[in-house]
């Protein structure tokens, strides 16, 4: 049943294409050869708090920088492809909203870039960019249906049906962070509680020691952050775990409790051969994916929980960036 | 962009299907011309307590009722197309578990009918069937993407997607009545806490009305029940709610929120064109429609909000059947 999934329609392959991955805490941009091979790039903090124009004039810098430092200009690319965190109006190539890019809305972005550099340009989410590099070239290889998560900052959600990203109607579909499973719950981002992205994230993890810390409880976090409690971030609270730190243990199993609940809702609604972890806190490896995995096998129905795989994502960081080279080549 | 999806592959066209839902209370059988025209049928209980051999002998005794009083033999069939409510393991045409139905664990409906009757069978989720029926002939024709859930004693879905159900990786997929939106809500048939099915179905209707009398509550519930509060079903809620009782009303009110929950993740995740809701509480129409529309327009994401409709089921209890005839008749 292995397929191979080939990049199938090579738009000019003799040229090199510019993918661009648009996240809440830093811009990734690199020039890629049909082949998949980086052949330059560079990673710029995002800066999302200046907000869309000042996002986007850094943006324009560092593509210009990125193109002369190597001696290119624009006709020497074949496309751009460009993945951005929010939700993303395919047809018409906008950010129309995006929780983790605080003030774009509708921002024409496709556009923009083809307007400047006279290329074909596409533009769709990171998460469904990172589920279609993990399918062609990581994890999801040979796989018909799968469901990939992005948990990092926010938690991003992309899916694979028959081997080809699922889009829903209209937009980037799969905003699997935003599905509620605790009504109750803490605030989002997007406005609404419970979403499991506000209980799972980094951005969760985080929150959620800095809040026991307050409320009195002891952690070797307090003198890792060596100062305010704002210097807490997921990875200390992970290399804290690692230390044997009980707190940030707790808060880790918690963060994998929810995840493990929302991926467990994925295999009830998809029935997947796989879910793919990624995003910077798959960098826990088991300590947070052998928990999601019990408890979908606890908790998921038992036909659909024996049949699916939980794996971590195997291209890291690059995931968005391949995807969304792939996406502008197939296009 | 209206599309005609007319059921393309017709097996021995000039005879007819058997069509068969099998539901947590009731069997409805009929004998469909490919034009879909029910040329006759039969409803039974389903008495799911009495376990999956009583029901099945029941349920063979019906079709043969049903093929003798008509006159026909299995031969004067073209195919049978089952639906019944639970997990089904396509490949194997297993009923693999059933929140439902109880004591039905890996089943073998398909091979048992198939073999009695020497007849090809297709054995499909009843939402799944009710999807497939909306789709080709009921409130989703011409749509590419669509959800449907039918909320009744408990609550199914069925995916469209390109116009064809959408399958997962081996079963039925489309659980979307075992999402947990409330992680810490009341318990499920599933097992688990805080499901869909748990808090919008016809059951969590019934359950949260007693739940409220029983603490006390005045309404006019109690008088219509005419004895014990076990005669309050989801229906008997919905005409006190129509006759002004306040109790009702809240019931009714507090069920369609948590089915707004639900149907807002089902547009975060799938971003479909329509969402449909059938199933026995649709016959409540807008008194559960219209503040699911509200708490969508409010809580799922602005441009997947704008361009979803919520619409009421078409082919009211009838869609399963048709979509078993359909599958039948397709495959």
């Amino acid at each position: 049943m292995e397929r191979l999934y080939l990049i199938r329609e090579i738009r000019k392959p003799e040229k090199p294409v510019l993918a661009i991955d648009i996240g809440g805490t830093k811009i990734s941009m690199a020039i890629l050869s049909r082949e998949g091979e980086a052949l330059t790039g560079l990673t710029m903090p995002t800066e999302a708090g200046q907000g869309p124009e000042a996002v986007i004039e850094r943006l324009l810098d560092g593509i210009d920088h990125l193109l002369s430092g190597n001696g290119l200009l624009p006709s020497n690319l074949a496309a751009v492809g460009l993945a951005a965190a929010g939700v993303i109006d395919i047809k018409n190539g906008l950010v129309t909203t995006s929780p983790n890019l605080p003030g774009w809305r509708d921002v024409p972005l496709k556009s923009l870039i083809s307007q400047r550099y006279r290329l074909p340009t596409f533009l769709i989410n990171d998460a469904d960019a990172a589920a279609l590099g993990e399918h062609r070239f990581g994890a999801g290889r040979g796989l018909n249906t799968l469901v990939l998560l992005t948990v990092g900052t926010g938690i991003g959600g992309g899916i694979i049906i028959d081997g080809e990203l699922y889009f829903g109607s209209r937009a980037s579909a799969a905003e699997i962070g935003h599905m509620v499973i605790d009504v109750n719950g803490p605030k989002c981002a997007c406005g609404n509680s419970g979403c499991l992205e506000a209980l799972a994230s980094g951005t969760a993890v985080a929150r959620e020691a800095r809040g026991r810390l307050m409320r009195g409880a002891l952690s070797s976090l307090v003198e890792m952050a060596g100062g305010p409690l704002e210097n807490i971030t997921a990875e200390l609270v992970h290399r804290a775990a690692r230390e044997g730190d009980i707190l940030a243990n707790e808060v880790i199993a918690q963060a994998a409790f929810y995840l493990g609940i929302g991926v467990s809702n994925v295999v009830n609604i998809f029935n997947p051969e796989a879910v793919i972890i990624g995003g910077s806190l798959s960098a826990m490896g088991d300590l947070l994916l052998q928990p999601v995995r019990e408890i979908v096998k606890d908790r998921a129905l038992p036909l659909l929980a024996r049949t699916v795989r939980i794996l971590p994502a195997r291209l890291g960081n690059d995931a968005g960036l391949f995807g969304a080279a792939i996406y502008a080549l197939e296009h």
